[in-house]
């Protein structure tokens, strides 16, 4: 505890769980929780609550995977002692914060929100957008300002969501005529998003071509398989090219032998060196990564009642938390009667 | 308790407390709830956090008449062994429902509500409604959900609200797959609105043509001169006319001696009555109503303890009634993990 005191800076961080946690997570978020729980103070939230806004026809999904994805968490290597994991729908006082907040932003405003835009554009809500999909950017002041956070790891899309929250933070401080809300900074990851095994932009569950950080050793044999690579070289003694070549960008991410790599893409470009080697040994990092964090999520999941035990008690921790600033913030409103 | 248990309906009704009670409230709605308390279960809510969603500018006011408008309705005579009376902002749950409800409605939806349309124009919103606004009908299907009320007292204008509300309810239903939520009935009053003094069709605070339940005589006294008559009634041998003539509305209202007031009526239409004799009977009538309230009033101030220990006992009941049903609710949107 008392080194977690000492450290300045607090990160929020967390997910949605609607699905088991893949390698692009794993690239772009949780590699770094597993750094970042040594330097900050940390809270990963179970955006359990928020999973809803788009999932209110499937809450058992929801519900079932807010324990998978903390058996990912652990077993990646976050460790409950340096992090609080916790699940957001336990804390009332995040929908408290969020009711309060929604006088402090236009309806205009939210509809200018270029992440909220392009989602609704994704999910061709059009007109008929649920008012909390509209207005989850609010949802997510609420549980950054309720930590008080100062770092919020997101990607470059998301960065709209933040200048939203230091918007309702500086209102609110204006309205309170206090500093009692803390602004918040965007921690946007240097490397980018992994992209699918097919080659999209994106490694995603709704699209089918991810791999899961609980991948068996055929699923991931199979996955490899199938990983894009550059459709124009056809013959092993033809050039091949790196851009776009997903096996390459995953050995970018993954191969932690550079050198060999190297040598490996010069070899690719000239020519002479056929995907089947490149694969085999993309197959093999996969492996070695992943095998470590399948079985220790395997042996973790035989008891359920540890992991349940971590949620309460982070959940816990983190509501004392938001609790105190509820109450800042209530009394600054006027809000405590007794 | 066991008399409260016999009654089959709940009512939930309340005031967004930003200033004192009137005789308009007496007339609209508190005369009724000293009646319905004997009749009905009833939940009356000091809707604090609504009241915030247009006077974010100003807490204090609202934190204010917390207190004082729980004086009025002690004053009028209604019963906290018969009425619980409560502070919105004391039960988070209120805001959790909202939360999850706001899944449940769309943009589009909310912005189709007249009483919403009506309200942005009064207050000049235009595009720049606080989202707060928007979906206050969202907070209010909360807060009558909450307590399972089938009876919901409103204005003929705010019926629309409620057929909000029993969408919500049957939406949630039909995705819990159970009956969790109960539908709401409008109970519109049968005396329609009390007029302002000034002739104009609202008594309101902001018009300032009103007489607060707390008068005093001489307020009483110069409220009773300014009130609005018949403009062409200028000589007292003149025919004068009751329609919109706001004495004689007041005095349909207050006066218990229904024979007398009739034939004034048709003296007055016949001419030869003054405007002097009616106000005086009207003055008459409205001291001997609100002597014995401003007196109660006066008295109970004295004890502010005595008032917040009530608004703590009614919160703490009222806060059991919507802790249960919010259970029940994230029980079935699969939100209970521990």
């Amino acid at each position: 505890m008392s080194t977690q005191e000492n450290k300045t800076h607090l990160i929020l961080t967390g997910d949605r769980p609607t699905g088991p946690l893949h390698l692009g997570h794993y690239v772009g978020s949780l590699s770094n929780r597993v750094k970042f729980q040594h330097q900050y103070k940390q809270f990963i939230m179970l955006a359990d609550a928020q999973a809803l806004t788009d999932n209110m026809d499937d809450p058992g999904k929801v519900h079932r995977n807010v324990v998978e994805v903390a058996l990912d968490y652990l077993a990646v290597g976050i460790d409950p002692k340096l992090s609080t994991i916790f699940i957001q729908s336990q804390i009332p006082e995040l929908t408290e914060l969020t009711f309060y907040y929604l006088n402090l932003v236009t309806v205009a405003r939210l509809e200018r929100n270029p992440t909220i835009k392009e989602e609704i554009r994704l999910r061709n809500f059009e007109r008929d957008i649920p008012a909390g999909f509209l207005t989850y950017p609010v949802s997510q002041a609420a549980d950054i300002s309720a930590f008080k956070a100062t770092l919020v790891p997101v990607g470059e899309d998301q960065i709209p969501m933040i200048e939203q929250t230091n918007e309702i933070v500086r209102r609110f401080n204006r309205l309170a005529n206090q500093e009692i809300l803390v602004e918040c900074q965007a921690l946007v990851p240097e490397i980018g998003r992994l992209p699918g095994i097919d080659g999209k932009a994106k490694m995603s569950k709704s699209l089918g071509n991810v791999i899961n950080l609980g991948a068996t050793e055929s699923e991931i044999r199979a996955a490899v398989k199938k990983t894009y690579t550059d459709p124009l070289h056809l013959r092993i003694e033809d050039p091949g090219h790196l851009e776009g070549n997903v096996a390459f960008t995953y050995l970018d991410a993954f191969d932690q032998d550079k050198e060999s790599l190297a040598e490996m893409k010069a070899h690719y470009v000239r020519g002479g060196l056929g995907d089947g080697t490149v694969k085999k040994r993309l197959e093999e990092c996969l492996q070695e990564l992943i095998r470590p964090i399948r079985e220790r999520r395997a042996a973790l999941a035989q008891d359920r009642g540890y992991i349940i035990q971590i949620l309460k008690e982070g959940t816990e921790k983190a509501r004392e938390v938001a609790a105190r600033t509820t109450s800042e913030v209530k009394t600054a409103l006027g809000l405590k009667h007794f």
